[in-house]
């Protein structure tokens, strides 16, 4: 193997000795060999003459394709650049190192193949039309850093074309875990799902998921907050997906902004930044939970959220109870694709968040431990496996 | 990591217990982490909140994309299945195998990351679309096994559109490893490449190419044959691509079948299938050349050739001699990779070719020993270094 050169400019860049920027050199991942060929009776068997009789065969049985290519273990990892973490509309080019950590992570977690493919395509129809040809080569389809609403009709439209699972990460992942997050802090409060108030700021990709997944899992009373005030149906400047989240969700009909949402409200789930002031958090009902993921700056810092809530979650790892996604993508795939699943189903999401919540005992729960660690070893399989087995369960089971 | 699942119907697979196909079980590739995972620290470096860091530098800077990502040295092996090996139009999927196994010797003979990319679409327009939506992920474009003449327009329009290397292998690889062996066979024959007469059998992508590369390196005579035979400009049934070449060509005026053509030619070059009778090599000029690189059936046994032939090379591994691609890409890709070239040029494939050749030194030329081994680990680094020598010297290197 011939090594890499990388450009010699070191010396006139900015970012050399930077320990975060020295570590991304060359880009975090890489593709490797899982078969060597060192002499010609392997060239032969890897490549021609020998691999036509398996191209051959998969010609003529389609579903051979899963077990002699690495389709059925790899993801592509699809953005348009359009909303890269906090920073926006950056590109396709510029959003690669979000791409990367995602295929590491996806690899170092969930042992899941994936590819980064940034696509130089923001119109909605030629982004799912550029998805659909490339299908044939992935198992399943990871869509990241999607602007909303744009993410919404891209990830629908690209379920309805095709049999393989396609998985918005920032609405999905996000759900999962502030589910199991949820569920846990409901144990440490006595309080039940069906009972209490839940008030999320922010209606973007997470914002949106976080309350579809609340409602399919039993939350009653749920207002979301966008920056002109609580989405209600009566509110003119709605977008469909808004509306209709409008239409299910604040039963209270509540109206205004997020400090009067947030008067005797037992959660907030915060996914939009901004800052609300500590009176409005002092307001929440006794046993309040402040989940306040916006990186890196929490919407209530934890040291404020404390004094009035029972239980405090951010974004950050420097916190306790971080909700990062990384708990809930790699053991989602990882099941998926050990039963071939043809979709990722509204159950199979609900599954991994039990899961992962019935990770923690009822010994170990505490208020600063209600969401396992990313490096808990136990995370992915016992993710994965509860991901398969709704996927039986829901009949998108194939193999 | 979690260990993938495979298939359990293996007691019912035809195929299981074939080397070939054992082999081939869960795919010839993966993607690794360059940097490992293991601590929150880690984790905040490689992915969020780090990570923004590296995405806003980047789209501040664009060339910066080069040094922290692995853009620079990923390949995008991108086909649509429609001419994949001998076996014609399989499909994408069924492509996958060889897609992979091009990945799999890109990385261990060049140290080139690469992705199978296997499109459905085969459409020229919507193809070339799709992969400049995709190029924002990829340093090159490896275009494979895409039918002639559409395969022609493809990479032109790509090569316009795009400012990265755009190389279809079934051309210009084969091209590359052809001119290099003929160079050591004139050597050996004593015969000048401006004296001798040529006959090419195929016309399409690695016949066009072959021929192409073989005027630019000098040969004066040289006609090409498809199923019809001889190409001149006064037939009517030519396309575009053969038309031109046939203005290009034949010189000599022939008219014809191959083996009219053969009567008195020096080289025989076969890239079509077909067998060539034994009277018609005979009756090829003394010290002649025969380059039958059909797979599996060479044009003209060996065997046979031998009789009637100086130096005899085909595309089998178990002969000497072995016209393999292999013996090209990787190092075409290290080198165009290592300078940044915004293209592939006529003059690196030429400086690709004589690099190839030159390895075999006068007291080891022999007519059984005209092109190295695949093996040979001097290969890869020699034509990689010339090829970056080329593009600095054409001026498509960037760095």
């Amino acid at each position: 193997m011939v090594a890499e050169a990388f450009p010699s400019d070191s010396a006139s860049d900015p970012y050399a000795g930077d320990p975060v920027f020295d570590l991304h050199v060359g880009g975090k991942i890489e593709v490797t060999s899982a078969v060597h060929v060192t002499n010609a009776d392997e060239l032969s068997m890897a490549y021609t003459p020998g691999v036509a009789r398996v191209c051959t065969a998969i010609a003529e049985n389609p579903s051979l394709v899963r077990k002699y290519t690495w389709k059925s273990n790899v993801v592509a990892v699809v953005t348009d650049g359009t909303a890269v973490l906090g920073l926006g509309d950056i590109g396709p080019a510029a959003s690669l190192p979000v791409m990367e950590g995602k295929a590491l992570l996806f690899k170092e977690f969930g042992g899941v193949d994936s590819v980064p493919i940034a696509l130089d395509c923001t119109d909605v129809d030629e982004f799912v039309e550029t998805v659909v040809r490339l299908a044939p080569t992935f198992g399943g389809i990871n869509l990241e850093d999607i602007s909303a609403p744009r993410c919404f009709e891209i990830e629908r439209k690209l379920k309805e074309r095709l049999d393989i699972p396609v998985f918005h990460d920032d609405q999905h992942g996000t759900a999962v875990v502030v589910l199991a997050a949820l569920r846990n802090a409901l144990r440490l409060t006595d309080k039940s799902i069906e009972d209490i108030r839940v008030v999320i700021s922010g209606a973007g990709a997470a914002g949106v998921a976080c309350a579809r997944i609340l409602l399919q899992a039993g939350v009653g009373d749920l207002a979301v907050v966008d920056s002109k005030g609580v989405l209600s149906e009566d509110r003119a400047d709605l977008n469909p997906v808004k509306l209709s989240l409008a239409k299910d969700t604040n039963t209270g009909g509540l109206s205004g902004r997020l400090v009067d949402a947030l008067d005797g409200a037992d959660v907030f789930l915060g996914v939009s930044g901004g800052t609300v002031p500590e009176e409005a958090v002092a307001r929440m009902a006794p046993g309040a939970m402040i989940f306040a993921l916006a990186n890196p700056n929490p919407e209530v810092h934890p040291d404020i959220a404390h004094r009035h809530a029972a239980v405090v979650a951010t974004g950050r790892s420097d916190f306790p109870n971080q909700i990062n996604n990384v708990l809930a993508f790699p053991g989602i795939f990882r099941g998926a694709f050990d039963v071939n699943a043809s979709r990722i189903t509204e159950g199979m999401k609900l599954a991994a968040a039990e899961a992962l919540a019935a990770l923690i005992s009822d010994d170990d729960l505490r208020p600063d431990y209600v969401i396992p660690s990313p490096f808990d070893p136990r995370v992915a399989p016992a993710v994965a496996a509860a991901v398969a087995d709704a996927a039986r369960q829901d009949g998108v089971a194939r193999g």
